[in-house]
Order: C-alpha cells, then structure tokens, then sequence
C-alpha cells in the first residue's frame, strides 16, 4: 500500500546538497525546503489560520502532543473531529511525539524501558507515556504526521548515556510502528545518538531497516555550539534515504535553516518567529530589528521593505514600536505574522536558489546582508 | 461655514424616544444609533482594522487623548499624518478629551481653574492639561470629532462639589471652542451636572448656548444604580436638541445601550465588549457565557448560533475554552471579534427596531432572553 505521506523529487542542487521537492499529504502537497510554523496548542501563537495561509502563506504547521494530551486531552480533540477541525486549519500537520517535551522535565519524569512517567507541569497529576500510548494519542489528534516517541538527550550527554539512550529509541521506535492504527497517518522515525557519529550511523541504519516513511534528525540544535551543529547536520543530513521526506527538528533561524537545506533536508519547525516576536524583535532581510530601541520611535518606514506581509504593507516600525512598548496584542500580532512570513519567504527563495543550482552562493551574500557570520 | 459633523434625522420611533438617523464626518457617514468600540492606544485592543471594518462592522471607533498624549506624543502622532494614518483606520475616530482619565488619578492631579496637573503614570513626570493644552493634543491627533475637556465629578458627590465642577466645565468648554484650530473637527460640548436634575438643566442651557456641533452626556454610568443612571439619561437626553447628534459617554452593557436609544441618544462607546473579552466572557443573544466553565467542555457548538461573526462561523465554545485556559491570545481575539460584533449586531437591531417603531417591545422581550431584569 502507498504510505499517507511520499516525497517527489523535482531538483538536485549542484552547487550543494540541497533538494527541491514536493511532500504529498492527505490534506494538500507541501513544498519543500519547507518551514513549519509551531502550534503548540492547537493554535500558532496570536495568529489565525487564514493569516497563516494568506499572509504567512504557511503549507503545514507542528503541534504539540505532550501539550495537547495534558490539556484539552486528546480524546476531546478527537469528539471534535480531530485536531484539523479543533483548530480550523485544513492543511497538513505534524504532531510532534512529546518526547522532547517529557525528558526536558529533568527530576519530575522517570524513564524505564516501557517508557516515562512524570508530573503534570498544569496540576502535578502523574502520567504514563509510552510509545504505544503515544500512538494512542497522535492516532487521536490526527495529524498527516506523526512522529515516533524518541529520546532526545540533553547536550552534553555521555557516549554511553547517549548510546543507552539511541538504542532505545529505535526499539520504542518498532513498538511505535507496531502500534499505530491509522494508514492515512505517516510515522516518521527520529535519529537520535547525540554528537557521536558512529552512534547516528547505527541509529540511521537500524531505523531506516524499520522502513519509516519519512525520517527526522531530532538531538541536534539542542543547545550545542553552531560547528558541532553543523557537523551532525552534514553527516546525517546526506545519509537519509532519498525517497523519503526528511525532516530536521527544532530549526528555525534564518541561518540554520539554509544549512539544513544545503544539507538536504526538507522540513524544519521552530517556535522562534512567534516567541521573539512576543518580545519585541522581528527578523527582517537586513539583519534583526529590536522594535523598542529609541531609532525607530519616528521611523515610519515599514519593518521590511521587501517584505509583502500584511504588517509590512500597512504599519510603520513607530506604530508597531508603540504597541509594543503598550504591550498591546496587535503589536505581537503584527510581529508574528511578519516574522512568520520572513521564514516562509525566505524558503521560497532557498527553493529558488536550489532550483538555479545557486544556493552556495546564495547563502554567503544572506550572511554578509544579514549580519550572520560564515561558518 | 457648515461643522465638519452634521446629523441627519431619519426616524423617530413612536413607541420611545429614539431617533434613527445619520451622523455625517470628514471620514464617512454613521448610521445611528452606534455603538463605537474603543482603541484607548490608537489600537481596538487585540483586533485589526480590518477585522474592525468586515468582522464587527464598526463604523467609527474611539482613541484616548490622554493616553496617546502620555505615549507616543501626540507630535509623533502628527508627524505619522494623524491617527487615522498612524494606525490604518480611514473610518470615523473620535477622541475624549483624557478629563475622565486626569480627575480618575486622584491624589496624582491638582485641579485650578487654569486646568489640571498631574504626574504621568508611566515615569511619574509632571504634566499640566488646560483646555487649551488639550485642544492642541486633539488638533494634532486629528479625530473627526474631539471633546472638550471637562471635570467628571466621581459618584456621589455633594451638590456644592458637582456645581463647581460643572459651572468650571462650562468654562472650559468655552476655551476648548476658542481655541481649538482645526474647522475638519467637530468639538462636542459635555453636560455635566452629576445627579442633580437643576445642575444638568442648567450645563445643558449654557452648552447650548455655545452651539456645539454635538453634544454629550458625561458623568453617568459612573458606578451609580441603575434607577439613578436611567433618571438622569432621561431627565437630560430628550433636552438635548435636536438637530445635532448625541453622545452618551462610557455605555457598553446591552441593556445601557437600548436605554440609552431609547432616550433618543445616537453614539455610545465603552471598552467592555474588549475587556471582559480578556477575562474570557462572550455576550450572546442568551446572555452571557464564561466560557471557562467546565460546560462548555465539550461544547462543540458557536459561541452565539445566530451571531455571524468569523468567530461563531469557525470556532467551538471547546476550543475557544480551550484557548482561554491556555491563555493564548488567539481566544481573546476570538472573543474580542465576537463581543464587538455582538453590540454592533444589536445596534443594527435596535435601528430596526426604531425604524418599525417598536423599540420598547424589542427592549422587554431583549430583556427577558438576555437575562436582564426590567428596571
């Protein structure tokens, strides 16, 4: 049977690893390299579905499982139709595993081979995730994407604390795919093992024995310096099998995600758009523009010139730096949707520069305009 | 020369005292009676204007003197082209003139018949706003319809205190119109007189005599019982004449706004529809819902099922609640959108209403439905 989710490949860059392609999903293509904007309550932050679609013209969107199983709780999310019908958004999405989530909660989770236990961050009630639970709820939720209950490690971690926890990754990565119950649902396997290559190397190899349908690199991004970054991105990244979409967790600056497609990867999500925007800050072609700062009290220029976002059409930078030194909710709205649509912007043109075989170059000029040192 | 803002009588009901009519303003025409939503900031809080415009079907909103003087300025609001510029609305605006908002700080302001001194909450500067100071803030703003600044007595208030206040408005009044300096402004005239039916007579004699374009009732809605508020609306707003539009300050409640129809007043504004909007309360035409009530759990159904705003279109009273708990801004859109639209709705009723001449009928039955008792 034809799995709910395939990747078509239209473009190899020459000039680096980078691919142009098209995921196909129930509920619509995506192109990628794609960004995904995170919803992690059934909701990106401050905006609604038609802005995604209209002004940050979004093609699939994350949420969160650990989110969403705590509260509203997936079973209501499932009475309301699924999570596409919850939240009014008719385009693909991806639920995360909640993995990431769970093991970030340090001394309130306790981890066993059948899978974790921990404390509600809402009302301190005990819980129990495991991979078959898991699927349970991704299954609930509905999303086109779902992804297998990982263990991400912290950095630093230990070879053997890493190595421990690769391997039962992949084992609750086979209980995950024996226990899903919907084929309109793609599972996705996540390559864990740290920074220590060999460890990739078997997580890869073992999980791409399992026959996943999509595959992601989750443990990278997770704090490290950028060069140690790198150096699993372009290991791994070139590795994924081809036919397949692969999927980089957690990335979401204008700098890592032009790595990432170099490295061929084709799907990236991260909550930075949103929260930054929360605090002020939009990103724009010239480099970061930190609305508070006193230069722009009577600038009434838009925040991009080259942007075509809904904000950057209609307010100034000193209407925008009003509302947020008022703490006025259209001042983060107005940020969001324009920092969303940045990222989005710039992943058509990465699509672009990969198609023209240009995206080397492409990046190195971003750098020096955007103010990001080269590698 | 003609005032920038004439009324244009269409009806008057014979079942009350209301009257539907037109009020026509340099940035377009009123359909009357209106209820107008709030932007205290130079923002409706948490809504665009275009939600504004196709959403709630607003017509003309209202910004606070006080507020923008304090922050930005009202320079850089003029230096941005005004207010309409300044923040994307080519509607009607109209700006109070910051009295309510100066004689609320209390102990912060000293009053002298000069004007009012006070020390700003933000930096705890001193500032000193005359009615001539105010004119100059409003002149530079550049709302359609500005205010005068007046004293609004707190309730209760002796007899002596509320004659003082008010003889000093009157002159007041007479400053603002000698000097404010923009004939594509209307300046309104604002009858005080607190509870005293002898001090609104004469308040309203003397404004008269100053031949406003406008006229408003201030000082009620103050905190007063009902049967007090309705005595006073009733004593004065049939006085006022005829052929020019009335304004009844601070009104937002349902039932507020059908009295004060009623009483033949044609605008009314107030930040409720917004602000219990934040605490998650909708109004429907069944009342009011908090919405984080464990009913509404798993309430798949619009918050208002005869309500056709892009809230009640799209959403559930589940997700809706859902996001309240959370504390995500997308459910204070929702319900700002709804609420706002929810008064705009039921001033389009009561025009009808006016028009067929059964407003008192509509105003029982309302009652009933709503959850309001009969005064």
């Amino acid at each position: 049977m034809k799995p709910a989710v395939t990747y078509e490949l239209l473009h190899e860059c020459k000039q680096t690893g980078a691919r142009r392609g098209i995921v196909h999903t129930p509920h619509g293509d995506i192109q990628t390299p794609v960004f995904m904007p995170v919803g992690t309550q059934a909701t990106v932050k401050s905006v609604t579905p038609e802005e995604l679609k209209e002004e940050v013209k979004a093609e699939i969107i994350l949420a969160n499982t650990y989110h969403l199983y705590l509260r509203p709780g997936h079973e209501l999310v499932k009475q309301a139709g699924g999570l596409h019908s919850f939240m009014h958004w008719n385009r693909p999405i991806l639920t995360d595993s909640g993995g990431f989530q769970v093991f970030s909660l340090g001394d309130l989770r306790k981890i066993t081979e059948e899978g974790v236990e921990f404390k509600s961050y809402l009302d301190g009630s005990k819980h129990f995730l495991s991979p078959e639970k898991v699927m349970e709820i991704e299954n609930a939720l509905g999303a086109d994407i779902i992804m297998a209950f990982d263990e991400c490690a912290p950095f630093p971690s230990s070879y053997e604390y890493t190595k421990n926890s690769m391997e039962r990754t992949t084992r609750w990565a086979k209980r995950c795919k024996d226990s899903t119950k919907r084929d309109d649902q793609a599972l996705f396997g996540i390559i864990q093992g740290g920074f220590y290559k060999d460890l990739r190397q078997k997580s890869l190899e073992d999980l791409v024995q399992l026959d996943f349908p999509g595959y992601a690199i989750g443990g990278i991004s997770v704090g490290e310096p950028k060069e140690e970054f790198l150096d699993i991105l372009n290991y791994v990244g070139p590795k994924l099998p081809k036919d397949k979409p692969r999927y980089l967790m957690g990335v979401g600056t204008p700098d890592y995600l032009i790595e990432a497609a170099m490295a061929g990867i084709d799907m990236c999500d991260c909550v930075l758009p949103t929260r930054i925007a929360r605090n002020g800050t939009a990103m724009t072609w010239n480099g970061k523009v930190v609305i508070r700062n006193a230069t722009y009290e009577k600038d009434f220029e838009p925040l991009d010139n080259e942007c075509d976002c809904y904000t950057c059409k209609n307010y100034t930078r000193a209407y925008i730096r009003h509302l947020i030194k008022c703490n006025e909710i259209l001042g983060i709205r107005l940020l969001s949707i324009h920092n969303l649509r940045f990222l989005t912007m710039l992943m058509e043109r990465v699509k672009i520069e990969i198609e023209m075989d240009n995206l080397k170059t492409f990046r190195d000029e971003f750098y020096k305009k955007y103010g990001y040192t080269k590698e």
